[in-house]
């Protein structure tokens, strides 16, 4: 049923260099909004997990396993066995709190938000254990304006571009000790009280930084009802504010989050 | 760490009840246009999934396993052990031959599509083995237009209303057939050929129909490079013009494919 007849790489060029028939010929001004492509370009937030993946010290890493292969009569599948908080993944406030919104239950609104980043790369690639405090989420409003309503407020500490780098990503130091950048909790507290937000979001593992011990960030933001992105990619690849991020969350029936498909429109 | 305190009914009416400090008042008209919330509604195109949602004949069912709970010092988290192609999901071109896209290299651009809903529930109602033909498309764009460029064509059966209704989602027979609606393959193959779509989907647990032993749907949209969502939900609440979807598809390396959050904007 499968054929293999080009390699991957083929395969890929020729998708890409030949263009489909197009629809019959509708002059472009005429089309309705609708049928143009949306405007401006998508940028894919998403890291690609594999088994290598940097994961929470303790959790299973990811795992994928072929249940069938092309063949003449079968397609190609897997199993996927994961703990819910790998990769680029969504954090519901269950994850915190028991009886709180898990993750198929956040309202399909609040996964669509206007994206503001907030960049501290510069400090945190002086200093592992930096945290973005509520000064510089008042020196991005003092740049671009007040906090839009119903916003995901990123973290760009630099950190998405450690993924491949093996041991940079957790930076685990000689005493075992995470050493990496976070949200301070009462910035966390200060968006979840004083500010209209969605969610809060790192390009880190955990929206708190390595060494706390008491989920200041995670407790002050879920335990209001937000929700958190952790591990997001390309951060650097959008702006500070004006874009729009999509957080395609996962819908299983009560998890306390999962791998999620996140894109921003810039 | 983690605190129960109010019941999830009471915590999700507080959650709903109190809105959050506003940003400093910004006169609405004055705010930049990415500022304001996206025009329109979000659309959960995306079914909950749960061990009980209908599966494919001999693959798993979803399963989810806690690893840890709230308390003194955890936090409430899950193992997940799922067959890619269960829930709402997606179907990449290497499901169906050894070479072609998996599931992360689909191009995030393919993501973002013209929501293009062709409704054939009527005649389904009354025949479950119906196809969606080349005619009906016609039809649609005789109604419509032209099919949008780069858009995903969608199957309404009227099917996705039937997911809670045990047995009758998989509408198996006394002689083991499922019977079930699809595309036509020679349908999926004019899409494929003579317009220019990213996917086709269904709101079935499979873009052929039930009774197909050649998969010949699959085939001729899947080995053209286009990709396929299945089993989506809600597609009474949208358009069948006008809406843009967002496929949300998983991000694991090599995947055939696996469950994706699918939002509609109308």
């Amino acid at each position: 049923m499968c054929g293999d007849g080009v390699t991957a790489h083929v395969y890929r060029q020729i998708a890409r260099r030949e263009p489909r028939t197009p629809s019959p010929a509708v002059p472009a001004d005429d089309r309705p909004s609708w049928q143009r492509p949306p405007a401006g370009r998508v940028i894919d937030l998403t890291h690609v997990l594999n088994p290598l993946f940097p994961h929470w010290p303790g959790d299973r890493p990811f795992e994928m396993r072929p249940v069938s292969r092309c063949s003449e009569d079968d397609f190609h599948a897997n199993e996927l066995m994961l703990h819910e908080h790998s990769g680029t993944h969504v954090d519901a406030p269950a994850h915190v709190r028991a009886g709180a919104l898990t993750v198929d239950a956040i309202a399909p609104a609040d996964l669509v938000a206007p994206l503001v980043v907030i960049d501290i790369a510069d400090r945190a690639a002086v200093d592992p254990d930096t945290m973005l405090a509520t000064a510089d989420i008042l020196a991005w409003e003092a740049a671009h304006g007040p906090l839009p309503a119903r916003c995901l407020v990123a973290m760009n500490s630099g950190w998405h571009r450690r993924v491949a780098a093996p041991g940079k990503f957790l930076n685990i130091d000689a005493d075992g000790y995470m050493r990496t950048p976070g949200f301070d909790p009462a910035a966390a507290a200060f968006l979840a009280e004083q500010r209209d937000v969605v969610a809060i979001a790192s390009d880190t593992l955990s929206v708190d930084a390595g060494l706390a011990t008491d989920f200041g960030a995670h407790l002050a933001a879920l335990g209001s009802g937000l929700y958190a992105v952790e591990a997001l990619a390309h951060l650097d690849a959008v702006p500070a504010a004006g874009a729009l991020v999509i957080v395609g969350a996962p819908r299983h029936q009560g998890g306390s989050g999962g791998p999620a498909r996140v894109l921003a429109f810039v």
